[in-house]
């Protein structure tokens, strides 16, 4: 297989041993994989004759984009890894259609820079965007801090280029806002973790880019006194929030304990610290009036004096430079890094209705600290999509302990509505939970569609479904 | 069968005979069926319960609500035609979630009446929305007027209950704005039209209902002068435009033959009429100011009055009352009415990338009346989509010239990019469409799709796939 590989993409491209270390193992260091090569295709079409070739010796094929993920989406052992890194060109960028045709292995910050060119923005946001690639966002449906806004990766994808688990390529890369010629295809891809197929290229939408933003770091009593102010602004705006980050008191003080560079907003640390960000790009809202303040700013400001006269807002800092935002978001961005530190962890990505979101914090606090008085728990959330990221450390590092944790915050999770799989995919990591918690008949059905589609079960085998 | 289907529906909810009168024939008069019966079924366990006895019998099972298609997507001989229209209940409107349960036959007036009382709107308007029901317009991912602003209706379902070809019920009843467990099933039945299975309930997003409207009927020498407007007025309220239709002189003159009474707007007839709507929920932009004047409406008026000067536009009209607005939609609406009454036609609903709309429409007229001069096209579109209903009147009711026609338009769609199909859906009236013109490859997953799913083909059978 690897001659033939080679004929394909070249010798350089095929890389074994030592060589794979970088992509075999992924970057939290939790899952050690044994591919049995790494491949490096430079096309649509070498990827295609890639899928092939394996699927002639058959040999799983897994993709590999950024190597950003949190579930072990592409660990594998004994599969052929296909990177996508060197599918890196951006094809097109169109100002006026407000779109970016890119393939799989661009960097998002490279699709931020392209858009800022043009007057726009690539609204897709996260702390690993230096990194993530575009195959690896769309494959788990990745989400970041502006999903309130603009929605999920699945909302900004207008088309896609997939090559199929035969080696075939589909070609649905629409530029277009309306298209109902036959059967949602490109939805089933995005999201799939490349279980159906290997996602090589997309269109994906733009924004216009904001004129101005109003940043500011807020301390407050309690989580529904915050969902006040996000409701606030949200009406005095018409929904401008782009972003409404939850920052409860045990995220602020691992935060000082592991990052005490970054500083903390107060001399005190608060219940509650929100990070809460909207922007503007209509230009009266954006220039500055006749004493230099952003009407747009100014809105923020008031609502927050209102709220601090009212008592349900304790503490609130604007920003007031481009430097000030960035030093508020690198608190928030730090999350994955300052989590990845402790050990034993149990960590989730759960999502809940918005008013759910307090009783689900209370509950599951309660029954971790039941079942082992003493672990501690973080919490850090997209508290605008109902998003946490709450992750548990056990006192002792026992498997069963830590089932049983899992399983009591999911516990919560359901009772309340919720999912145990928000924004960071199933993976590996979150397999148990897909057996235990996932509807049977939606197992089922995804069962069935992954035999359509590959019936060898090659593409990225054991991952996603149970 | 019939026996099974009264013992598990109750015999008055199995019509035979005459009595199938009103559902076997679509509204236009174009598809008339011969189905073996209509069952009304009542609730979720119903509908499961007549799939599996139609099962049994190898009957294929048709799904029916408000039968306003336009694609003939409801007809069939020798099928059993399963009505939605008794499953018509509103389970639940959440006003803070903001979003609405509701089951597959309730009408969307209701939708919008429902949303109405919690201050929220349900944007998914068009002429028809009076009978069209939620498991039609959820089947076939209708569009309206309101996508510009919200949204097809793929984007505004959060949650889906369908039921299975085998009669097993799958509950996608999800309220969460993200959910990344497992493939993005729910999407793969939004638009399949009942060949998956049969929708029976959904979780549709609300959003806060506007607090002013912003509404006028321009004049404009040409369809790049009117997306000047569109770009200017989106750019002055960051994208509040709900609704941007273009009629250029073909339909004003047939508005004023086929319906005098709505009048015209203005009186001359200009080369392009065009409707445009703004609408606001911030309190500031809503409220009278001292002069009394709205400010979203001041805007628009400013716009107006500089392209005005500027010679882009050449006549305005502001809807001062909900009456004057009313009728400026009433001349938007009749459309469906006013294509019905002409023969021989052939009607399209045809995507273009927006800045290739005017060379669809001049390269269409042009190849249309090369192929059959003294032909007439008529076009309606929904501008700021890119998405125009353009219908040609051969002047010779001939299969084979109606066709070459179709093609002919067809061929311009594919030369820009384009899709056959924006939002009618495809059922029988686009099947050539989609042989000819859909992506070989794609047709081909669409069919393993529907094996795997439906193993018998008794889900609409002959239907979306060629």
């Amino acid at each position: 297989m690897l001659t033939d590989l080679a004929a394909a993409v070249g010798p350089a491209n095929v890389l074994t041993g030592p060589d794979m270390a970088r992509h075999a193992r992924d970057w939290m260091g939790r899952y050690e994989g044994q591919p049995v090569a790494v491949v490096r295709p430079g096309s649509t079409e070498e990827i295609a004759a890639c899928v092939k070739i394996a699927a002639q010796h058959g040999v799983p094929v897994v993709p590999i984009s950024g190597n950003t993920g949190l579930v072990g989406g592409t660990m594998t052992k004994g599969g052929l890894l296909l990177s996508l890194e060197r599918m890196n060109r951006i094809r097109d960028v169109k100002r006026d259609a407000k779109l970016v045709i890119a393939e799989a292995g661009v960097v998002l910050t490279r699709l931020h820079e392209a858009a800022e060119k043009e007057g726009l923005y690539f609204p897709l946001w996260f702390g690993a965007r230096g990194s993530a690639m575009l195959g690896g966002v769309l494959s788990t449906n990745a989400g970041g801090s502006n999903v309130l806004r603009y929605g999920s990766t699945r909302g900004l994808c207008l088309g896609l280029e997939v090559v199929l688990p035969d080696g075939r390529i589909l070609d649905l890369m629409s530029e277009l806002h309306k298209d109902n010629s036959g059967y949602d295809l490109k939805d089933l891809f995005i999201g799939a973790e490349g279980t159906l197929g290997i996602i090589t290229a997309a269109v994906m939408k733009l924004v216009p880019a904001p004129k101005a933003h109003a940043t500011a770091t807020v301390a407050a009593r309690s989580l529904p006194d915050a969902l006040i102010l996000l409701n606030r602004m949200q009406e005095a705006t018409g929904g401008k929030v782009e972003a409404f980050e939850f920052m409860p008191r045990t995220y602020s003080e691992r935060l000082r304990e592991a990052r005490p560079d970054l500083g903390l907003p107060f001399d005190h640390i608060p219940e509650v610290t929100l990070l809460i960000e909207a922007a503007t790009t209509v230009p009266s809202e954006a220039a500055p009036d006749q004493n230099g303040d952003i009407p747009l700013v100014l809105t923020l400001e008031t609502i927050l004096a209102e709220m601090m006269e009212a008592g349900l807002v304790t503490d609130a800092i604007l920003a007031r430079s481009e430097q000030q935002r960035r030093a508020m978001w690198a608190r928030r961005e730090a999350a994955a890094e300052i989590g990845v530190g402790l050990h034993p962890e149990v960590d989730t990505d759960v999502c809940l209705p918005l008013d759910r979101v307090d009783t689900f914090l209370t509950r599951a606090i309660q029954r971790v600290e039941t079942l082992d008085p003493g672990a501690r728990t973080i919490t850090v959330a997209h508290l605008g999509d109902g998003n946490l990221h709450f992750t548990a450390y056990p006192t002792r590092d026992e498997g069963q302990l830590k089932d049983r944790v899992l399983e009591a915050i999911e516990d919560v999770v359901a009772e309340l509505g919720g999912s145990f799989s928000a924004e960071h995919g199933v993976g590996l990591s979150k397999l148990p939970s897909m057996r235990r918690r996932k509807d049977p008949v939606a197992l089922d059905v995804m069962r069935m569609l992954k035999r359509a589609l590959d019936p060898q079960n090659l593409m990225n085998p054991g991952k996603v479904i149970p």
